[in-house]
């Protein structure tokens, strides 16, 4: 049976031509670590890795290559920025569309001292500016916000977000696990403080590398979490205050880097608008079919507009993960169901506890598996239909 | 010009054949994520997930799979190890060979009211056990050390300290950095309670994969550092409490963990015995060739007894900076000079602050090379004859 990956939402297959080639010229032909030793080998891969730096700067509207950097992913990178700001006494606003990743470390901040805010969305995933607004206007010291829902793909406000962090002098975090390499992101432009990255979804990239872009003057807010080896002021026993030996201890990932940098210059050629329109018409499409079959709920906005390539799907009859047992084994259709690691996420769409079934089209997806996808969905559909679900 | 790696104990190169490969296959032909999606294709690849993690257990003298908890490496492990641990109003031990990876951690902790106290080794690199013995019997609630001085070699009697350390109800964690894949663990054997290792250095493996092997009773002491989906418990807002998901958030670093299997499958066939003879028997050249040469002088244990794949020299004519920058610049000979990331080893050691040139072979270095190397030395210190260094 053939497979159709309708999972990118969790990692992007294929990643971007040339990525596994890229990690295994530098395992087999480079393998040397940088800022360790001195020799030319060592000076290489440096630059290789600013290079890398450079194109995310690019992707993202940054213009510091110094303040990116590399984590192993974007959970990582969210609890380095989060705890590493937060101290007890502060405020910090959330919405009610975040993933685990935001918040579980704001439940463990919560733990010691941290006042946590969270904003509700609409059932449809989006934030009204003016309710935001509401929570900024009592001055939490930052502001966490997902770029777009893993649930149902709403896109939330970023951009008027980090206007009105600006206004009311809050540091706004953007988590851009959604939205990387597939939406135009503009830190400088918009004002954001801080972004945290994924390199193996929108960027198409290996699992393994991540990272974030900080501005200078929020990094020095932020107490490193994870302090060790920087192969620079090795006398001192504090982490040095310079970028981005200040946030990143220990040896690099590297063969990680290599392939992102493949990913990246895919990425760059492409042009993320034209990867967004491959990935956003098999959601257009996707959701046009859904519409005309029974007893399923489909969750976030009506259309594409506003919205990433993520669709989530209720059976009425049926339970989800019954569902998506189904989908795999009788038509290869491979999706994720559940919760999605947004607890708070499904509660605002109304699908909480029992989750969905969520189908993710990406940059290789065809629209001939897409119609497989509407036509296996309607089939399970219909076979329950008069059923009734009991929990 | 011919380069001469001599910089194994920053990261190994070549790396286990097969590697490369084995990350490439990854991403060209798997690409997907575990305990995400419910398809076939995440099951298979949790399978090798699981056998790493078995094969793992079985070079450390472990026994159970689900407490083997990959990381980006061995700092991140120990940060998560030491930060989640200890409290404020805790004490701690550890000595002065430790590498930044935990003397920086430490030195954040102590900030929070942890005390630190720091147990002075040898000018060889040398711990005697009545000396370890003395500041366990201060009960400190544990015990952090190195196995083997990343600076000079020497060995630290890890097995000594875990019968002391359980003597004295003290949690002992091991960091392994520089003997995981090399020298034998017996980790349930000794009684080590975590244990930190890097898949990149001994273990042949790429960078950016690391972990830590932990007992169950161990771990339910240990707060996660980094929080966030796990894809299980996803209703909860707290890590779930079962291992490894408790360790484990966010997507994993899959290409690295099928690096890392190729390279422990080469690792398992070799025998680490048979691997580390290769790289002793080169120090044990090395070592002979420098007792000729004046004007240097070689730090740790006179021979290879006690002592891993590490040799340290303090040119004492000659800035030891040039010296690494001549040795590659004249001779293709790549070292790493400074102070490692170990600043109280070299104050042990008597090489503070000047540091040393140092030199670590590994599986592949040949005998020619290390002839060359110590030819090349020789030539170096014999041309400074008769200067004398101002600091």
């Amino acid at each position: 049976m053939e497979h159709i990956y309708l999972d990118y939402g969790s990692t992007a297959f294929p990643k971007a031509p040339g990525v596994g080639q890229a990690m295994a010229d530098y395992i087999d032909q480079v393998g040397v670590n940088i800022g360790r030793g001195g020799y030319e080998a060592a000076y290489h891969t440096a630059e290789v890795v600013l290079d890398t730096r450079e194109r995310l700067c690019r992707l993202f509207g940054w213009n510091r290559p110094e303040s990116v950097i590399f984590t192993s992913g974007v959970t990582a990178s969210l609890n380095i920025l989060l705890k590493g700001f937060l101290r007890s006494g502060d405020r910090v606003a959330a919405t009610s569309m975040e993933h685990n990743a935001v918040l579980r470390p704001l439940a463990q901040l919560a733990q010691s001292g941290v006042e946590v805010e969270i904003i509700s969305c609409e059932r449809d995933g989006s934030l009204p500016p003016e309710r935001l607004e509401e929570a900024l206007r009592r001055r939490p010291r930052a502001l966490v916000m997902t770029h777009a829902s893993n649930v149902c793909g709403t896109l939330l406000p970023a951009e008027e977000a980090a206007a009105l962090c600006r206004r009311y002098g809050v540091r706004m975090i953007l988590d851009c696990a959604q939205t990387g390499g597939v939406f135009p992101v503009d830190m400088l432009g918009w004002g954001v403080d801080a972004l945290a990255f994924a390199g193996h979804k929108g960027l198409l990239g290996p699992q393994g590398i991540g990272g974030f872009l900080i501005t200078g003057e929020m990094a020095m807010e932020v107490t490193p979490l994870l302090a060790g080896g920087t192969g620079s002021q090795s006398h001192l026993e504090t982490m040095p205050d310079f970028l981005p030996d200040r946030f990143e201890a220990g040896t690099l990932n590297l063969p990680g880097i290599f392939g992102l940098r493949a990913a990246l210059d895919y990425v760059e050629r492409q042009g993320i608008h034209t990867l967004r329109q491959r990935s956003i018409a098999r959601t257009d499409q996707l959701l046009r079919g859904l519409a005309r079959i029974r007893d399923i709920r489909v969750v976030g906005r009506p259309g594409t507009e506003g919205r990433g390539a993520v669709v989530s799907v209720d059976f009425l009859h049926l339970d989800n993960a019954q569902a998506a047992y189904e989908l795999e084994n009788r038509w290869g259709i491979e999706t994720r169901c559940g919760l999605h690691c947004a607890p708070k996420a499904h509660q605002t769409l109304g699908t909480y506890p029992q989750g969905t079934v969520r189908f993710t089209p990406g940059h290789a997806t065809t629209e001939e598996e897409i119609d497989r996808a509407v036509s296996a969905i309607e089939e399970i559909a219909k076979e329950r239909e008069g059923f009734t679900l009991h929990f």
